[in-house]
């Protein structure tokens, strides 16, 4: 791969002999071949098993809705899951970040698309670049903002770097997108008069709908949603533009957006590695079901007077939704702190010593790997086998840290 | 320093060709010199001065109270902050993991004390040769538990390596720690037995204080604790053992642990860079105060009808305790979502375009620092001078990822 792109993207001085890591990030917590019962903890499990079935499921409910299916890499932020996700799916990712589309194509992917504005000079030239770098591999990415669409334009231009773009639609949250069709129509014109852009179509992802927690609400949010975008995609073919793609959609929308007849490729993350707060939503028997493929493994630091505490905390996964779901028989979770869990005995509960390993269901798939460095995969059901097996592979989270 | 300990603590075959990160880790948000508004966001910022202010006020209290401070690298997990914080205490830190121990210890911090009992054969064998290998520094653990001191006496004689062990006392939260002076007093003989073990003290945390509002509250919940640790201590001396050191206290309870006759060692963490959640404490009187001195460094990047939308969301900055506090005048956080904050404007607010900077105020500093690779420091005030300076140093966060 070419590299030219990376070393000018960081312009000025190089860092002083201060900036340097103190201590060397060689810490691993297991190697494929050790017992399961060795790894060293928190870490980030993966249920390999459960993961292939969760993108069986969608494949499969794709092939029968005749949509396609770009999964949503900031869930995961890992290249490995990514590449097996583009030999399930057929499709290339999304990205939110122009760092998690870095690590996406250096890993292999071919087709990435950030689904979010990049703003300012300094991040559109590193896109630029990296689109020009990694050509033909196809780089995407959405803007709700004429000048953003000029200044991407320009930046194009000069780095002779071609982009495909997306016109980002409000569907009525209020927190990005265009907020009328004849917006979309204005920002597609300056799009197709580029000649290093290619306008591929809309955006539009209900990012509100995905947590309603009833079957009617959630497809009557998706349907409200996609009436909106069908009026921007309708303006543009009025208006003699293209548009080619309508996209968006998560695991909590996708079966709507899908049987919309607006949208034509859906954005499903979590779906992969799944988490307590999806699956408080009620299932819709009308599309697939997913299992819950990824853990936090802790290991019980501390026993007292009917606790047990657990070695990792809010440092190690996300609380937002809720604390994570122990899988211990009877044990529930009595507090998370910064650095520990502190569980409780409840009726029927298994006897815990110290040392033991403990596996959470995380509240947020996302925020919890964002936490993260390495994602230790394993062929067997971790709940049932965390003893008796062994560790199939350790996947770094690449894109971890690339907020920007 | 002697690297032997670092190869051997990960056994087993080498990763597979797979498990490099797909992405260089090269991303800087900026270089020192850069003007302020070029760097990249998001963007973990520190004001030097405030900073520094924070410590020669810890620091002037600590001298008239007559207590050693420790301050609690968890906070910050940044050697550079480690050395200047020895250098205005004149001790060495405290550590919350054995991952963060390896990192200060290699910033060249000559004194660290994990704050936290270390459980297994694999991470006590670790922070067995950790100790070993940065000798004559000093490393401490703390222990709850007799089979661990027990182990740990083992592990530390097989390894010929010298560590300082404090009892870690429960005050009443039932989270980690002995829950009355006689099991302190089994656990000191434990630790005095044994050739490789260096016996201090009693470490005794009142977590469940730190954030009581009211000056009173906090006073007496600490009081409380106090006479536990008290206890203990006069357990451990009428058995003729040692207690040389009573340790604990964080930034909202330091004061009272000074005060309180039992305490000689306190260790604050969040007070050097302050957060919304310890501002809202009651501040007494009787010591110091402490300004904000770290921010999340973000951008306009999408703008709306009465809304402006920044590039960083739970990705970048913690909520657990309420949303973090602009500091664009006359706006208010509306919603956080995983990669967005949406901001809306309130009587006077400053007129906001895509692309402006905007400084976010984290709820929690600790929780925020977790996620973050760099922190950008400057001199000068970053609220009034955002524009208007150039960057002084960027400092890396060594112990990210130290979750172990």
């Amino acid at each position: 791969m070419p590299l030219d792109w990376s070393r000018s993207r960081r312009p000025g001085a190089p860092l002083d002999a201060g900036a340097r890591r103190a201590a060397p990030m060689d810490w691993i917590p297991a190697q494929p071949g050790d017992p399961i019962r060795e790894i060293d903890t928190p870490a980030l499990v993966l249920d390999l098993d459960k993961f292939e079935e969760n993108l069986k499921r969608m494949a499969d409910f794709a092939t029968r809705a005749r949509v396609r299916v770009r999964p949503h890499a900031k869930t995961h932020k890992c290249a490995e899951i990514a590449r097996r996700q583009v030999a399930a799916f057929g499709n290339g990712v999304c990205c939110e970040k122009l760092g998690e589309a870095e690590a996406m194509l250096e890993g292999d992917i071919t087709d990435v698309l950030i689904t979010n504005q990049v703003v300012g000079e300094r991040k559109l030239r590193r896109l630029a670049r990296l689109a020009r770098a990694y050509a033909p591999a196809r780089l995407g990415v959405c803007v709700d903002n004429v000048d953003v669409a000029r200044q991407l334009a320009t930046v194009c231009e000069a780095e002779e770097a071609r982009v495909e773009v997306y016109v980002d639609v409000d569907l009525g949250q209020n927190r990005t997108g265009v907020e009328s069709p004849e917006e979309a129509v204005d920002l597609a014109r300056i799009l197709v008069a580029s000649p290093f852009l290619s306008f591929m179509g809309l955006h539009a992802f209900s990012s509100l709908a995905q947590h309603r927690r009833g079957v009617p609400e959630r497809r009557q949010a998706v349907d409200r949603a996609a009436m909106r975008a069908s009026l921007a995609r309708d303006a543009l073919l009025s208006a003699n533009l293209p548009c080619d793609v309508v996209c968006g959609g998560g695991t909590g929308s996708f079966l709507y957006e899908a049987a919309s007849g607006v949208f034509n490729e859906i954005h499903p993350g979590s779906f992969a590695l799944m988490d307590v707060n999806y699956a408080r939503n009620e299932h819709d028997p009308a599309g697939p079901n997913f299992e819950f493929a990824m853990f936090v493994l802790t290991c019980v630091m501390s026993v007292g007077e009917e606790r047990a505490t657990l070695d990792a905390g809010l440092k190690a996964f996300s609380t937002d939704c809720g604390p994570p779901r122990p899988t211990f028989a009877g044990w529930r979770v009595r507090g998370v702190s910064d650095e520990h869990t502190v569980m409780m005995p409840a009726e029927g509960s298994v006897p815990v010593k110290l040392g033991d390993k403990a596996l959470l269901i995380p509240g947020r798939c996302d925020l919890t790997v964002n936490l993260h460095d390495w994602i230790v995969a394993n062929l067997h059901d971790w709940i049932v086998a965390i003893r008796n097996n062994v560790v199939e592979a350790v996947w770094p989270v690449d894109a971890r840290g690339a907020l920007y």
